[in-house]
């Protein structure tokens, strides 16, 4: 039996930046820390959201006594809607701004008010079966942050959830490093940390030299300022807000998803805004231009987003006009840069002034995540015997390990895990790998449900992205050829079509049996093709 | 007539970073500066490479009279076997190094012998038709690069062509700033000018510094040395070479596109390679692995590249082992980063310790584009009248424009243009847009062959790839449903064909005409399949 081991058990979030999803097990209770998404790059056409896989949750479900969420970003709340059915609905805890975002989330999957959510209060423990989690606030690009210490058995953990080290936050509330200095002393068993930045030498910026830059950038501008950040940046938000009450702008907000985070972080108290600041965007013709901040959702570029719309002058409220200044502070997720490169230069085209920084963290941006001398420091208070960097990509991780060594941590006792590897720890405190891999395929949204990824429908799409599509239908006396995604050559449907019927007469004396003749006529055609165009389609034959 | 004008058209490199092409005309004739491609991003599935819309040289082919290539890169050379048969093989004109690589280009299009390559000296004048080219040394990441002084009936025009400054090149051959300075004091009418980095602050780390950091990599590790960059970054290639001297390491190299241009660039007298040094892939296992160094292609992490397939451990001599340290000497193209990423992860599974440093300029690699500081350096030694920023995205151009109005162009006299527009400069010195756009289309290279880029075509694909196929064939008494790229739910493919045989009777009645059954089939099965699945893949119907 398992009943005197530790299980930690990563289901998503490490091998990559994304999906954070991570599993403590203990005898009879499992507790669970976040449960987000990824989102797919160009080598997943098709596929809206990846998800953890949860089944080993699945068939344990009823022992997980808790889902504790550390912050309100997607790649951490944003698989609670489609996953929380399938585990059981147990109770989940979050701080309360991360609580207002989880329930604009379920409301998009129709399941308003059907989940129970705590509150999760960063003073005060909470107890999930055999385990007692204490909170402790940490900075992050999003208010109400926390990171986990999870006493347990065998010791005490620390999950620092996303993090970085600023002496200045926007909301002045900065990380409880005394109680994570009270925990080193104490003895901590095993860190888990954030690894998003640790290729990245030296300090993040703070959140007070941001605030400059943007001070700079409103003193100057005479026209309009179209402003762009993540949704859920609700401290650079603010920035934007108290500097627009400053320079006497009123500010419009273009796109869902700012409007949906900044109600949720009005109504709980996250969001400090002036009466009348805020004005609807379809009035923005009534201000003059210098008066004016336009707040647009789309930093990533993502194909509806406003910004994207405005770029493209199908937005219905914002033209861009010579004389506007598009601010983009942000940086580019890997994957976005060539998109987000296309609304730049398309706002250019219609007269706009661009004003971004793409080197990380220099100007007009700063990153949530701590960078090397804020891991360090983290791996300095909590002084763990143990270490497993989570939250980040392999060669991230790595980098994290050599910081962790840097610090006193022993090399045998840091584990770069995958995604489903469990590392069990006993009451000797002695730490090895079951050998057990409880995650073995992907999971994934599509067209709003969710699904296993198969490799062969993969495969598929990308074959005909790349090479097109032929379709031949054999009926009793004819031969129809169809391409699809293909710049057609003068007579290749005729060729095409001639081959078919020299191939079939070559075949037909030979073997009647259906099966064995389409596979056949698919490679012969292939073959023909390539040598004809340079190029294989995906081959569908009909024989009718 | 265009007796009187100078005529300047951009045929590809400006508007993007890639496929390098200006036109320069004059009364009767014409000179082509660069002949280049670019790689397609995700958002061109299926295309090999971009090619310059060469239609306005082809009508004119008769009165070109030469193309000259002011360096050895793909985007300024690439295009040249694709294109040259269309334009009448007129002369082309390049430096020695920068010969040896079109040559390299031609032999894989089969056209080795056929095209006569004219050296360029940097230190002498040519004269094609009515225009005088002296060129001028620049400082490049690839050797024997130069920019042009094109004298011409107007006045004096200045082609950067890519450039920074570097008071420690490797090769120690420093940009010419003299020829430049005396160019600008005789008086510049306009000046065409690399943007790529217009962006950066301050100026390009020398490749000196890059060199050291080089050989401390090499002093201190321990096992195999397996070092990427780009294949034609000869000075790179160069430092790898001296330091493996210096730390009496072995060089094996890994990859066609290494081996080649390090053949030609040796042949050329471009490389300067001890004997002994190099051996060959196969004879690895005969040294130890502190006596070795693999030189591989593929830092962009190109699909069948010798660094990817050593990442996959599909590499025939290649397998990575504990104690390897893979060195990315380079930086990540826009739209590479993702496959980069996987193959540096895939590497740190197989047990490899990975040196790169992402943020641009920084550690082991420079870029070969100069920053502001150079870029303003450039500016103010050649004193324009004019300024044309090319190679660069609009938001690079707009910044390089700006950075010209600080150095005193006057705005009125920036041009930033697109691909196709005509700026013409008469005697009097005045500038205009002529109005024309030459450029109405998307070359590119598919399958080996050169076509015009569909916009339909390219929809089916992305279609394809986004939502999948589905294919109804109907036949007298039969309905067949076949899709691809979907994963089905259930009983799809039966609820399909009943749906299609319900639409058969409803609308038989109607109408027989085929091409409006095949519609009116493709748009109700595409609500349908909307409606059960959320997602309209691209469907195929065939009446027979």
């Amino acid at each position: 039996m398992k009943l005197n081991k530790l299980r930690i058990i990563p289901l998503g979030g490490v091998e990559e930046v994304g999906k954070n999803c991570t599993v403590f097990e203990y005898g009879n209770d499992i507790i669970v820390v976040d449960l987000g998404i990824d989102f797919p790059g160009p080598d997943l056409p098709g596929v809206d959201y990846i998800l953890p896989d949860i089944s080993y949750l699945e068939k344990n479900k009823k022992r997980i006594r808790g889902i504790v969420i550390t912050h309100g970003h997607l790649d951490h709340i944003g698989a609670i809607p489609y996953l929380i059915d399938r585990l059981g609905r147990p109770p989940i805890f979050a701080t309360k701004l991360t609580n207002g975002l989880i329930q604009n989330r379920l409301e998009e999957r129709g399941l308003k008010g059907q989940i129970k959510l705590n509150v999760l209060d960063p003073a005060r423990s909470i107890s999930c079966g055999v385990f007692k989690i204490t909170p402790f606030r940490v900075v992050h690009n999003i208010p109400d942050s926390v990171g986990l210490a999870i006493e347990t058995p065998v010791g005490m953990v620390v999950h620092t959830g996303d993090f970085k080290f600023d002496p200045h936050p926007v909301d002045q509330k900065l990380a409880e490093k005394g109680k994570l200095a009270r925990l080193g002393r104490k003895g901590v068993l095993v860190l888990l940390s954030d690894s998003t930045n640790a290729q990245l030498p030296g300090k993040t910026i703070s959140e007070k030299r941001v605030g400059q830059v943007i001070d700079s950038i409103f003193r100057d501008v005479r026209g309009r300022i179209i402003f762009t950040t993540f949704s859920t940046l609700i401290s650079r938000i603010q920035q934007v807000i108290d500097v627009a009450q400053k320079y006497k702008r009123k500010i419009a907000i273009a796109g869902l998803s700012i409007k949906k985070t900044t109600r949720v972080a009005q109504e709980l108290g996250y969001l400090n805004i002036p009466a009348n600041l805020f004005i609807d965007i379809r009035r923005i013709k009534k201000y003059p231009d210098k008066q004016l901040v336009i707040l647009a959702s789309g930093a990533q570029a993502t194909e509806r987003s406003a910004m994207t719309r405005i770029a493209q002058g199908i937005h219905r409220e914002v033209k861009i006009k010579r004389g506007d200044t598009v601010v983009f502070s942000s940086s580019a997720i890997p994957g976005n840069e060539l998109a987000i490169h296309k609304v730049m230069n398309d706002l250019i085209d219609q007269g706009a002034r661009i004003i971004y920084q793409p080197v990380l963290g220099l100007g007009v941006h700063s990153s949530g995540h701590g960078y090397q001398e804020d891991l360090k420091e983290m791996l300095r208070l909590v002084r763990p015997k143990f270490f497993i960097p989570i939250e980040g990509e392999h060669y991230m991780q790595t980098q994290h390990i050599e910081l962790a060594e840097k610090t006193g941590v022993k090399k045998q006792n840091t584990f770069m895990l995958d995604n489903g590897e469990v590392l069990e720890i006993d009451e000797a405190k002695q730490a090895r790998l079951s050998g057990e891999r409880v995650v073995d395929k992907i999971l994934v949204v599509e067209g709003k449900k969710i699904k296993v990824l198969r490799e062969d429908v993969l495969k598929a799409r990308k074959k005909m992205a790349e090479s097109g599509i032929c379709v031949i239908i054999i009926a009793r006396n004819r031969v129809e050829v169809t391409f699809r995604g293909l710049s057609l050559e003068g007579r290749l449907v005729a060729e095409t079509r001639n081959k078919v019927k020299k191939l079939i007469k070559k075949y037909r004396g030979r073997d009647k049996k259906e099966p064995k003749m389409k596979k056949r006529l698919e490679g012969s055609i292939g073959d023909f093709l390539l040598n004809k165009i340079s190029k294989k389609p995906l081959i569908i034959v009909e024989i009718l």
